[in-house]
């Protein structure tokens, strides 16, 4: 019962003991072991080192814990088996949810010969049926194992079957009621059938209020109603009401937290779903692109200041506020793109028009516009800048800030319109837009108001 | 069960017939709503209007509208009703849970006067029990509401045992075992009980392989062991080991979904949690604080440009990449910050050693600060700039970055130990303190190479 932590001193030992080719000791470790953690352990061995460990383990629990592996260990773990082995041993010993997954990584002849070695045709079928829903769609979260029972029959009658069918399902969470079509009608709560007599009918204690989503609603609408309903289990059915499956909220939950990180990551400049543990290799790679697109951009801007070569060589004091100005266009931009690419993604846009939302806007950037001028005005003032200076900075402070908020906010709806993942907005692109526009506008305000005053 | 969306047009419509006081149809409209639902229309409403609407809910379903309101909603809700109205109407029907978090929105005295009018008095002193845990803890998250069962029972005596306790729990996901002394031993399946016949003792069928935390544990770490386990519930124990209270997953849904908003926020440089759908003020009040700190390390960037004042004059063209080398600190800056901070929150350190970490980075530094001071000498050998300028973009360029990686990935890393948020270090501090440090070392680096070339 006491949790599990991983130590240095246990991946040692398990070497070690590996190393000796001590299968008893191995055993009697591992037997208690949740497969998550088991999978924990693995991913710090080689490949041979984990081979020798998984044939230790029974196959209900290899199978967990191949579920359990991080994708890239899992393929290279598959490589080295034959697909006999990964039909028998691992895949039809899973949910059809997680087999789908497993062999959805695998190359399309290898699919055909795994799934030929299935003893269980049903599974197959189930698993075909699974692997033909889009990505990022209920159909491809869900499983197909579950409980249900008929409208017309009576608590025994539901029982009786029950008993058959949770010998295929792990947990259950929820009975579902189905009419003679197949076509949901409702659940059924273990509370009702606990306070019911035996004989009395589902269709008489059933509920009816049932939350369900068709096969291909997005994954990320899936996510949205299971957190705001707070469901644990969420019935999939087909065009006509037909329950077709369920989606579980561990799955839902993996899916949320992917996509918070990539978010994340993409806000950061990183392009690929890297752990600190990756390589160096690969953190290179998932960090490079956006780092060029900076340089690129950075670039282009020494391209822009250059055309204002002679003012600076005359005026270098506007050169002092050069990166401050860059660096404010930058920061709006993130902080308004930021705020519309979580409303978007949370489905929080309220019902705002697009004249409203521009309107709020608008005054949001007026209020930090306004302020951060007036600062900097007065800084200028402050330290005995010429008026051609503080009036420089100071109107070039608004107007970047103005428009950075405007750019930030309707980009990422632009992106959402055109079916792009408005999180691409965030970050690196709209930073280096930000930055080289801001430039532009405070040299050309620069040269407008040295003309005036000096 | 169609699901529901919220349109423009039903809330015209909700608050016409609030208008007219036509209860009967308002009754009606509201009767099949989910509590979710409703508690998206009422945050469209007016205070008078959601009061109104209010009274035609019946009790459970008013309560359940009152959790799902957002915190600002319901606390300006509450304080326009009498303490008597809130205990009897609202609280009274609530988890344990959902009643705790509720009341500890409440100022002190209100939160007594609340209490007293409770009139089950068992309930009063759970939801006291709930109140004493820190935020942030399993207990904080818990419900006290469960179903348990001794180990010396036998199914039936289990069964009458549950029809008692099934009135006071929604839904049903685990039977826990516990011993004479309440001590946590196991749990019973549903699917154990169904294939059991009724004179089993539970003793003998009851799986002791159950995961537990005690009411003390992080709601981090509560997160990370219902993640790895995939667990929909969570008994949590007191420190000799009996059944307190349960955390479902909702909760911790919630909770990882507020924080990923915070860290990304955060890392945005937002630093109050808000939505598209807040008023002006809130905004501008959320985003002001970091635009500040940017303009204080901006200005103080001025200050040290100001001091190589003469030899931008002399030589603008240093002028031309100063924003470039002062957006590459940022920007790398963030990179190597974000995967720190994912990486601790969600405990994937990985077992090397400070050394190997160090080692790592500085890896990973190198390749990417040779490749970008690479192009940065290509680019402007083939611009055809003087080597003075050239060398001068190069070398603080690879500077730059390196210095930039190795802060971005051990900022966080102190931050943690010293107990402070590590999100905190990505985004606003870390790119202001880039872009001051970089542009220091780019200058002092022009005046060495002007001296030695030209």
């Amino acid at each position: 019962m006491a949790n599990f932590e991983l130590t240095r001193e246990l991946i040692e030992e398990i070497r070690w003991l590996i190393d000796q080719k001590d299968e008893a000791l191995l055993s009697d470790i591992l037997k208690d072991m949740h497969p998550a953690d088991i999978a924990e352990i693995y991913e710090e061995l080689s490949i041979e080192e984990a081979k020798f460990l998984y044939f230790l383990l029974d196959d209900d629990t290899a199978a967990d814990v191949l579920i359990e592996l991080e994708e890239d260990d899992r393929l290279r773990f598959l490589k080295a088996l034959p697909s006999e082995v990964i039909a028998r041993r691992f895949i039809g010993r899973m949910d059809s949810d997680d087999a789908a997954d497993v062999i959805a990584e695998l190359d399309e002849d290898r699919q055909k010969e795994v799934l030929s070695y299935l003893e269980d045709i049903s599974m197959a079928g189930d698993i075909v049926d699974l692997l033909n829903y889009d990505e990022d769609t209920a159909g491809s979260l869900m499983a197909k194992e579950l409980i249900k029972v008929k409208e017309s029959w009576n608590i025994v009658t539901c029982l009786r079957s029950m008993r058959r069918q949770v010998e295929e399902v792990d947990d259950v969470y929820f009975v579902y009621v189905v009419d003679n079509d197949g076509v949901l009608k409702g659940t059924l709560s273990l509370k009702k059938m606990l306070l019911s007599s035996t004989d009395t009918l589902v269709r008489d204690i059933y509920n009816p209020d049932v939350i369900a989503v068709s096969a291909d609603v997005h994954s990320e609408e899936v996510t949205n109603i299971m957190d705001k309903y707070d469901l644990v289990v969420l019935p999939v059915i087909d065009s006509i009401g037909r329950l077709v499956g369920r989606i579980t909220i561990d799955d839902v939950v993996d899916y949320m937290r992917e996509e918070a990180e990539k978010d994340y990551q993409l806000a950061s400049g990183i392009t690929e779903d890297v752990e600190a543990s990756d390589s160096v290799w690969r953190h290179t790679r998932a960090r490079i692109p956006w780092l060029m697109i900076g340089l690129a951009g950075g670039l282009l801007g020494s391209r822009v200041i250059s055309a204002f070569e002679g003012n600076i060589s005359e005026h270098p004091e506007v050169a002092f506020f050069m990166p401050l100005i860059a660096a404010m266009g930058g920061n709006v931009g993130i902080q308004s793109s930021a705020i519309m690419v979580q409303s978007i993604a949370s489905g929080g846009l309220g019902f705002d028009t697009n004249f409203k939302k521009l309107l709020k806007e608008v005054s949001i950037a007026l209020l930090n516009a306004s302020a951060l001028a007036a600062l900097a005005f007065i800084y200028n003032f402050a330290i005995g800048s010429h008026f051609a200076l503080t009036f420089t900075v100071a109107s070039a402070m608004f107007s970047v800030v103005m428009f950075a908020s405007l750019f930030g906010t309707f980009l990422p709806l632009l992106l959402n319109r055109m079916k792009i993942d408005p999180a691409l907005a965030t970050g690196p692109f709209i930073t280096t837009l930000n930055d080289i526009s801001g430039m532009f506008v405070y040299l050309i305000l620069a040269a407008y108001f040295f003309e005036v005053f000096l």
